[in-house]
């Protein structure tokens, strides 16, 4: 069975938004082993809209929308709908009692045009939105299916997940699983070189790699009838590939390397402070991402000047008049101290320039020292990091988790 | 002049990421003038490539392509449109020279399938990629125009400014200038409420809004054959969006919250400092953004625990005892706590729930005290912020923000 997401609004055709419901919906139908060979993109204009549908019903099976389904003269999704399979439109008097609901609970004025909302094609099934005003349908008509969504995504996700995803399942026979990869310490063609022989000879399971600002993922997918056979046929290869990449891999489920250092901290009961200049409370922030880290993260410090280095972290003046602030010594004096001063068994932190002023030719813009402390002992890693100020900052928060990882699972600092 | 987007890579189509060039590539055709009534994706199959060029040509003059550059044998895209146009690939000299470049300046290994990336279709201008190993191309044929561009962001949009808007922007005969109005403290609704008489009569400039995780925006966007022209249009309208909505405007520019505030801390030579509970680092990380920012940002505090405040910033047991962490009082200690360690004249604390653990009834998840300190005097704000984890901690950060914004530019707290 073939799909294709159609994205009706002008608003994308503007780029005023980003379309991120093609995202969600490609992900669900992959899960549902749907293959879908084309996306598209079309304004609010009946002729267009129209001729969407005819591209998309020439090579695919089930068309599902999203957007147009508001209460202004733009949102033309459903009456155009309804012209393409030459159906009556009726108000649906539940969705019309709905729609009254929503605006007396919200104490909000409803207005005339919010009635065209609850209009459905005859013979379509309706799509509960308890979201917002707009009911989605599915029509079926001579082996097409059209499934119609609302553009909000926070509409649209739970119409799918509560009514969509349980009716396309009812249509398939086939399931993909996949299952994530998570590396970190070495780039995408270096991975791919590593495993070049699984890549070459993947039937199913598929091996997908992608390079991302947060590491390198490879995506093993499946295709069976059930669950069970699918992750059957992804585990020998799998093991290969860890077996292979060793520590790169960081996870082997979809989680950050926060959750993963932070799930590490709580399994050990150690509690961790960070201490950072050019990250700027970058590497907290982002432990602090995951929901039960106060169980471990203790404290955390923006040391961005020189001063603040002294006062809050006891870093010796000579230190940072003799070797700089961003030095290896200072990374050191500062990994010591905050972990001293917060009193914790685990201390991240960082030092550098993240640019784009900044850099000397001795100490050039992305330079950083990445520290991390435990339980008595440092280390530093001198980095040079290459990107934007944004860029760098990101990289240096990345390292200095991934290094105290790998200081956890091998014991060893 | 008619442009049709193609994005090509079937990870998109597998939803593993997010087609962010589209909207990007979206916002730059509609400001150079150049419609845009479809877009595409297709996944890496030189068939429905094929069938996609067709599709577009059949109602569009410019095809903008990305995707599909790299070097592994997925990408197709400058291979299969040779063939499309019927040309033959030659090496391109120095694209190899750069490619041999590329990897030798991060010290990496050059691979074999890195060459295929220098292939350049007979008489097709190259787009030079200073970010990457893929230069792109532009092939002008019978009236019909294709540029090719590579898929990471990164390497794309420099690409297109350098080189592709430049080039369109010779073929076009009027331009379209945007300013962005940015708005926060009032939402959608209401901003359109607000300018209803405007919104409804407007023709050109035309007045679109749009709401952000970060604010609402209004682009007001004037064509006219030259940019003074445009900027005059613009004018009046923008001017009376101002008078209307008042200090809930934060910059006429797009620029961001963080930009706002840190230009008005460096005009005032006012220092600052934050200490933050829930929002874990995120303001400071945000303020830390803007390069000029060493100039006033001295030192922040992350006080997760109760020891924290205590040790860190100066709260009294006393008032963490009887009033709790998340209390107007101890968010009152911690604004004049962390301005005084810190020794700086504004500081910006937030302490809060940001879920999804650890609500009660009477302090519920999203309940946040967003404080400022200026010169002596505090202001808390007792805030309750809807969403997730992520979504809580986002919003205290930019009301934090936009409170020490609001104080500042009207002199008083």
């Amino acid at each position: 069975m073939k799909a294709e997401i159609i994205a009706i609004g002008t608003e994308i055709l503007l780029g005023d938004i980003v379309n991120s419901n093609a995202q969600y919906l490609a992900q669900e139908l992959a899960s549902l082993g749907i293959d879908m060979y084309y996306q598209q993109v079309v304004g609010d204009n009946e002729k267009r809209i129209i001729h969407a549908f005819d591209e998309a019903y020439s090579r695919s099976d089930i068309i599902i929308t999203t957007g147009g389904l508001g209460p202004t003269e733009d949102d033309l999704t459903k009456e155009v709908a309804a012209k393409y399979f030459n159906k009556a439109l009726f108000q649906d008097r539940d969705s019309i009692e709905k729609i009254k609901d929503y605006f007396k609970f919200r104490e909000r004025k409803m207005t005339e045009n919010n009635l065209k909302q609850g209009l459905i094609p005859e013979g379509a099934a309706i799509i509960n939105n308890d979201n917002g005003t707009a009911p989605g349908v599915i029509i079926e008509e001579n082996n097409k299916i059209m499934i119609i969504l609302p553009g909000p995504p926070k509409e649209m996700k739970p119409m799918f997940e509560e009514t969509v995803r349980p009716y396309l399942q009812g249509k398939t026979d086939s399931l993909l699983i996949s299952k994530m990869i998570k590396i970190l310490g070495i780039g995408e063609s270096a991975v791919a070189e590593e495993i070049k022989d699984l890549l070459d000879a993947q039937t199913n399971p598929t091996i997908a790699p992608y390079a991302k600002d947060t590491g390198v993922v490879l995506r093993v997918t499946a295709k069976a009838s059930n669950k069970e056979e699918a992750l059957n046929l992804i585990e020998p290869i799998e093991n290969e590939i860890i077996s292979r990449l060793g520590e790169n891999v960081y996870a082997t489920e979809d989680i950050s390397i926060e959750e993963a250092v932070a799930k590490l901290l709580i399994e050990k009961k150690l509690t961790i402070s960070t201490a950072e200049s050019c990250t700027g409370g970058m590497i907290a922030s982002t432990l602090i991402n995951y929901p039960g880290i106060s169980e471990v993260f203790l404290e955390g410090a923006v040391t961005y000047s020189n001063a603040a280095k002294h006062n809050r972290l006891g870093v010796n003046n000579e230190t940072l008049d003799k070797y700089g602030a961003v030095s290896e010594e200072t990374a050191r004096e500062m990994a010591i101290g905050i972990a001293n001063t917060a009193k914790t068994d685990v201390s991240i932190i960082t030092t550098g320039i993240a640019g784009p002023e900044g850099g000397t030719e001795e100490k050039p813009v992305g330079l950083v020292y990445v520290g991390v402390y435990v339980q008595g002992k440092v280390k530093v890693q001198r980095c040079i990091f290459k990107g934007n100020r944004s860029k760098i900052r990101l990289q240096a928060t990345i390292t200095g988790l991934d290094m105290l990882r790998r200081i956890l699972i091998n014991k060893n600092i």
